[in-house]
């Protein structure tokens, strides 16, 4: 697994007091200028740029979903990953808009294998996990194979040029696991943070939070306290394999020394379960947007995070991980480009 | 003045059931869903597109800044214009950022004129304001010219590329003018839509408050009811020359068919003043994000707009509203680009 250094704290003050003297009433670029100074702690300089992104949309299947818990059957996995290559989904039409590559990674689809295609990187652990309701969902192998599988596609985008990157999840049934996961993780109730994913009813709602602490009840049978138990272990119980990928893009990311931006729920329960692995992967993450989902806002809590963006998404994909890139990259050039009073001749209230 | 036309009310039906068929969950792209329907409507497709932006950064002087109101000394305005000409501020690494160009208007500072420069429209109507608190801070037909002076800059900006449009402000003393006008236009009192500006101690707030009291008074002892006189006229009375040039670039910016975005207090005044002098200007308009000044909400709350992004910025410049040029991109993207369930074979929910 990747190794996460902290960032440089004197260049947070450095960076700090040159925000502080640009052309502008001090505060005046509001939640920018936070960024801006993380962002230059990050890269380790005062004057911080980011260039091309990258998402690396991870997907699998889920077993669960063999209790009912979806809005959409399992099929939909492997059909999305087809719509993700052929640029047909939400992420590719967003990723253009904000100058983001789109890797797509089967880290344990249920299927065919996929025709090859570029952006396409087949890692598949297993044809997706066990139903976390009445068995784990992988061995503890797998997940750190599925997590290692992550950290190959963040290595890959970074050799092709990205200087932040996101990771994006699509997998039927990936909320339940997101939940349970979350859950164990933050010892919290099955009902505090399951949510209805891509839209359940009252009824089949009930029944996932059911689910859900039924998965939780098992794992703690096997492992006990999971709060408490190795985060590794736990996530081989709850899942999903998607989970574990976005981790390991986060962690290869940072350990890379970029900017590392968590999408919705799913994808949060990885940079959970990757701070649980490697607590400094804090100082490289951000939040991209809010999800609807419930849980985020706890996962969201942990994490000591603040979203950029809050525009009602709750579709996953890195949508809206990827939306903040452009937000991110004006705080970076804000404080890379803006003049000093000084530099300017503009005075001082 | 230009005229508008409403946006085709058939539009928006097709794209609302084009939104409704793409392969997503229902609504879970949550605000993006909206954004992409009215550009669609705004566009008169199904598809639209959202290629450059660009940003004018009206700029003129205040002479209510005579009763001491702000925390800046008048002379910053001058030096910030050269600072926008020599890419310094804030709104040039934004704009950067975020695909639009920088065009700055001179259409009232107080000062020696500008060396000539590319981006700079010279349109100085006037060197700055009266002061409102004594006098008008303007005559009608000068208030129609800086109206006029907004609309070129906008049409420079068009037959230049933009496919999107923001208004900017810079002019020390302006949240004072605009305080004025959104009370006067909005029939409120002073103390609900005066705030901090670029940050004023307790003592000079309260004096600002009772600024914008003396010359709403001046101003209705002229016109009468604020809120149902001439909206010009009232312009006239309490100015700025910058407020009414972004109200310029709204008009003409809608009038030529293309998506229009508000910023912050001062800019947001103008939004305010253009459609009442055009009604028809709404199906154009979007807020970019949340000012911090706390008239900004019922400026929002008149138009009937709810902000892309809520950031915390209180800087003008066109800051906000270029920020969220990346994200109505996306959202046109999204409609434009993304296959519909038939198309890319995924079953639905």
């Amino acid at each position: 697994m990747a190794t996460v250094v902290p960032v440089n704290r004197e260049s947070i003050e450095r960076a700090r007091n040159r925000q502080n003297n640009l052309t502008k009433p001090p505060g005046s670029l509001g939640r920018l200028e936070e960024l801006s100074v993380r962002l230059a702690a990050i890269q380790g300089t005062e004057k911080p740029r980011l260039g091309p992104g990258a998402v690396v949309v991870a997907t699998a299947d889920h077993g669960v979903t063999a209790e009912g818990v979806s809005a959409f059957p399992a099929e939909v996995t492997p059909q999305m990953v087809l719509n993700f290559l052929a640029d047909g989904a939400a992420i590719n039409q967003i990723a253009r808009a904000c100058g983001a590559e789109v890797y797509v990674l089967d880290v344990g689809v249920n299927g065919p294998e996929f025709p090859a295609h570029e952006r396409l990187l087949s890692a598949r652990v297993r044809p997706g996990t066990g139903n976390i309701a009445r068995e784990p969902a992988m061995t503890p192998a797998e997940a750190m194979a599925a997590l290692q599988a992550g950290e190959n596609a963040a290595r890959r985008a970074i050799s092709e040029g990205a200087e932040i990157l996101a990771a994006g999840d699509m997998g039927i049934g990936n909320t339940t696991a997101a939940a349970a996961l979350t859950a164990a993780l933050l010892g919290l109730e099955a009902r505090a943070v399951t949510g209805r994913g891509t839209g359940v009813t009252d009824e089949v709602y009930s029944h996932k939070v059911g689910v859900v602490e039924r998965a939780l009840e098992r794992a703690r049978g096997e492992l006990g306290d999971l709060s408490t138990a190795d985060p590794l272990e736990v996530a081989a119980q709850l899942g999903g394999l998607e989970i574990l990928a976005a981790a390991g893009v986060f962690l290869a990311g940072a350990a890379a020394g970029l900017p590392v931006v968590s999408d919705g729920f799913p994808v949060t329960a990885g940079a959970l379960l990757a701070s649980r692995l490697e607590p400094n992967l804090k100082d490289y993450l951000f939040a991209g947007h809010r999800s609807q989902e419930p849980g985020h806002a706890r996962q969201l809590e942990a994490l000591g995070l603040e979203p950029v963006l809050d525009l009602g998404l709750r579709l996953g994909e890195g949508t809206g991980a990827v939306l903040a890139f452009p937000i991110l990259r004006a705080a970076a050039e804000v404080l890379a480009g803006m003049a000093t009073f000084a530099e300017a001749g503009v005075s001082e209230g």
